[in-house]
């Protein structure tokens, strides 16, 4: 083979995760590297992700609070009528800088270091971009994923909307299904209803949000039920109806204009060729890999980000990024991962951290203990006083193991509770811990105290909050 | 004398302070105590402090919307007419639950425990309340404090609102204006302003909020001054202007129909009679006492709460209740104080912990790392890309030591820098935590970045994000 360029490293795919291993390779390398990139720059994220999301939520949770005024203010505050072609004009010009940021960043890469195109697998250590056969010692395969749309719905495809194509819209119909409620598709559903389109949500799962713990998942529904129709647990279909789409449940059934899917994404793999010498793969294509060192058995070859087909979430592409930057730098040198943590940025918050339901439930060393937020002072004053916490510990370390919740300002809650979670402190340790009053922090330190009142050495009489000096 | 009660410990002060001091104090004395209470049963923070304030504010936010909305979508959304008659009564009702909660979780303390009247020393572990002697050998000191009101102001009196008066209010005159501004004065003011009063704030000192740090108390200035005038630095006068008062800095004054007085709160030690037997004390009359035990010198009085003088924070009262109340029940028993963490509720937050500036200034082993909200991605998402955080680290032990911010969703930063400072993570511990995106706490990330560029070993080339295994 005429090998056309070697380098030390071949980066493929300059999304959050292969944009994460670049400065890293670059400095390791000396500048022998190439980042490969299929399409134009810019991260999932900043394009079509959380980022724009965020924007939305924003312009919903201002909406609702003239909905609450005026349930409150009778005649005093004024119906509002949301123009949400210009909010999405807002977010787009907002998504713009974000993109143009890591754009830019791109463009302090030395164009020797750059190569605009799709890259193949020819061997393992060598890739095949443009007709130029590119010869690595080791690369990163950060190709990132895309939404799935479902068999034979692609004649649905001039009303289908994903999150690619939800903020390119001029303007929304009346009327969307949002189809997938395991996280984004929850959140701009509530989102886009709060901005006064008609939503209802469809999941051939009984939980949303990958809600484990049945009893947060009970209340999230519950909740979120009262804003938009949501159906659960049946397959869902689609027919056409007059100009609309039908979408089912079982037997019910609702009427909209578009779809909104958000079934999850899948690994772009395909086309890579890596099933030419990889077969040891998942059921979905994916090679089997380490995920302490990122690397696919004793391949040359590293994964990072969405690929791996693990989650979707940016700190763990970043995290999988360094591994994979370093792994094919220097020697083999195995990471610990973070704790699962996942927040859906609907109102309330709905968080997971650390053990799911699934692992520790029937577990006689850990013991559950939740809160009520109807009785959590704060929230009551915020007027926000819906959703649950149930924390996990285990009785034989003291230690917090994991939660689940859906509350108000569950996102730095989760927060909290993922680092105490990540640094192994018991319960004891956090009670020792400030909480600011009136906060909601002080709904965590309740259920703190359910948990040590269990765990307490009843012959010690020192007060838990405070170390002795 | 007479002694007409003997009891192993007497609580003076049924506010926050006492009443977290009493089950201990139950349980250590087997029932054995007394708890005095002069005026109505009900905390100051659920009566008229801290609770009753945060309800405001989130009307104030609901409002907010509406205007930041309005300015968004040209047409499309009226502008409120706010009732604030109906949100105070509103504030009343939500105040008085929370205040029944207290009440009601007095009369679980049996009533031979109770007792209602003004407590006075007699001697040291003897006290005189309503002609009757009671003898303790230790007393629990909490008796709170009381707004401050400068002398010659009486003759404003039926012009001038506290925060034990606010609340009580039918409606509110159309201007008002703030003096003393550096805490619940500045929310308070803000919040009222958001719900259309017309606010002016004075305050003698050039720094709000009790900030410190210059910059972040300049950034603070800029931004609320934005919203309403504020007169710093100079003595405050009033003067009778017509049916108003003008309130005078130096040359400059506003006129308003009210006055809300927030220049802080003064122990209530009158008519204790302490000065009888404690000669030694601070300018303000208080006790010297150690805050580690609360005890006053070897006198078998503890003090909790408000009364002593040291801050007028929920948490700390409810830290002191348990120390007074352990010390006074085993044996002396020294107990380590958490760090400064003081939050004031403004939109932005301004929060200030561990360190602070003049602590730090100067010193050759402090590092100090800032960002600039205008910058972080999800502040500017969600509309509230201002404000400035400022870390404080130690370049020897790399451990974080104090943050001062205006920030959005400062309360809840705060906690997450709050916790790191007490278990005295360093910079490369915290970096290793999970940061969820698009969050407020890579803000954190960010600055945290900086630090640890200065504190890094070059020769280490693993990714600091990640423990090795």
């Amino acid at each position: 083979m005429n090998i056309d360029r070697k380098v030390s490293v071949a980066i493929i795919g300059a999304g959050t995760a292969g944009l994460y291993a670049t400065p890293d390779v670059r400095d390791a390398t000396e500048g022998d590297f190439l980042l490969i990139e299929a399409g134009n720059y810019g991260t999932t994220c900043a394009r079509t992700g959380g980022m724009p999301s965020k924007a939305l939520v924003r312009f919903a949770e201002q909406a609702q609070s003239i909905t609450e005024l005026r349930a409150f203010q009778t005649g005093k505050v004024s119906n509002a009528q949301i123009d949400q072609a210009a909010i999405l004009r807002h977010i787009r010009k907002l998504r713009d800088r974000f993109v143009a940021r890591v754009v830019n960043s791109m463009k302090r890469i030395p164009a020797n270091n750059r190569m605009q195109g799709f890259a193949t697998f020819v061997e393992p250590n060598i890739l095949k971009v443009r007709n130029k056969l590119i010869q690595a010692d080791k690369i990163i395969l950060a190709t990132g994923s895309s939404p799935v749309i479902p068999e034979g719905w692609e004649k649905f495809s001039d009303r289908i909307l994903t999150t690619d194509t939800l903020f390119e819209q001029k303007d929304l119909p009346p009327a969307i299904t949002v189809i997938g409620l395991s996280g984004i598709g929850l959140e701009l559903g509530q989102a886009l209803q709060r901005l006064g389109i008609e939503i209802s949500g469809f999941d051939f799962q009984k939980k949303i949000a990958g809600l484990q713990d049945p009893v947060v998942n009970k209340t999230a529904i519950h909740l979120l039920h009262q804003e938009m129709p949501l159906w659960l647990g049946r397959a869902v279909r689609v027919k056409e109806d007059g100009r609309q789409l039908r979408v089912f449940s079982g037997d019910n059934s609702e009427l909209s204009d578009k779809l909104l899917i958000t079934l999850g994404r899948r690994p772009n793999l395909k086309g890579l060729g890596l099933e030419r010498f990889i077969s040891q793969t998942d059921a979905r294509g994916i090679p089997s890999f380490d995920r302490t060192t990122m690397q696919i058995a004793d391949y040359p070859i590293f994964l990072a980000g969405d690929i791996d087909g693990e989650s979707t979430l940016f700190h763990e592409a970043c995290d999988e990024g360094r591994i994979a930057a370093y792994n094919s730098c220097y020697e083999k040198q195995a990471f610990q991962r973070k704790q699962p943590f996942h927040i859906t940025f609907t109102d309330p918050n709905i968080v997971q951290i650390g053990k799911n339901w699934h692992e520790i439930k029937g577990d006689p060393n850990i013991t559950i203990a939740e809160l009520n937020f109807q009785l959590q002072n704060r929230a009551v004053m915020m007027g926000e006083d819906h959703g649950i916490l149930r924390l996990y510990a285990d009785k034989t370390t003291h230690k917090l193991v994991g939660a689940a919740m859906i509350a108000p300002r569950g996102e730095h809650l989760g927060h909290l509770l993922a680092w105490s979670i990540e640094q192994g402190q018991t319960v004891g340790d956090l009670l020792k811990m400030p909480f600011y009053h009136p906060g909601i922090e002080e709904g965590l330190q309740t259920t703190l105290y359910q948990l040590y009142a269990r765990m307490r050495d009843r012959n010690d009489k020192k007060p838990p909050e405070l170390h002795v000096i």
